[in-house]
């Protein structure tokens, strides 16, 4: 079954551009991946912080975050 | 086929991390990675830097350069 991952973004250039690229490279036999949208879903912002986001486009896969590029920092969400 | 792509690193534990999982996470009918370590292959830094690369780990998929956390600039590696 497909591990879940996360892609944690805010609708910014950054994040639009590496969105679909990236998200679509990765393999869906491995990975269930939810696509979050922080600027529309402000209420899993504290959740994002959890799993250690400090800025988005982020992608959190099996408990570690990877930051790709820089969008926006989290704390510019709120 | 599958397209090429390159993931740059140097070697360093933020590189190694990243390295394994997300390589791993790509779909390998689409990707075809080549894992290129600049430490090691100090030739090819010149083409990382050509395809936009700044700092290490990396990703470069169809032109598009996705800079993963941050191990270390580019220009600690020359």
């Amino acid at each position: 079954m497909a591990e879940k991952a996360a892609f944690y973004h805010a609708g910014c250039s950054v994040c639009v551009d590496a969105e679909p690229r990236f998200v679509g490279a990765l393999d869906k036999n491995l990975y269930d991946v939810e696509v979050v949208h922080l600027g529309e879903s402000k209420g899993r912002i504290d959740e994002a912080e959890r799993a250690g986001v400090k800025s988005v486009p982020a992608l959190v896969i099996a408990g570690a975050v990877y930051h790709i590029n820089h969008g926006a920092d989290l704390s510019a969400l709120r």
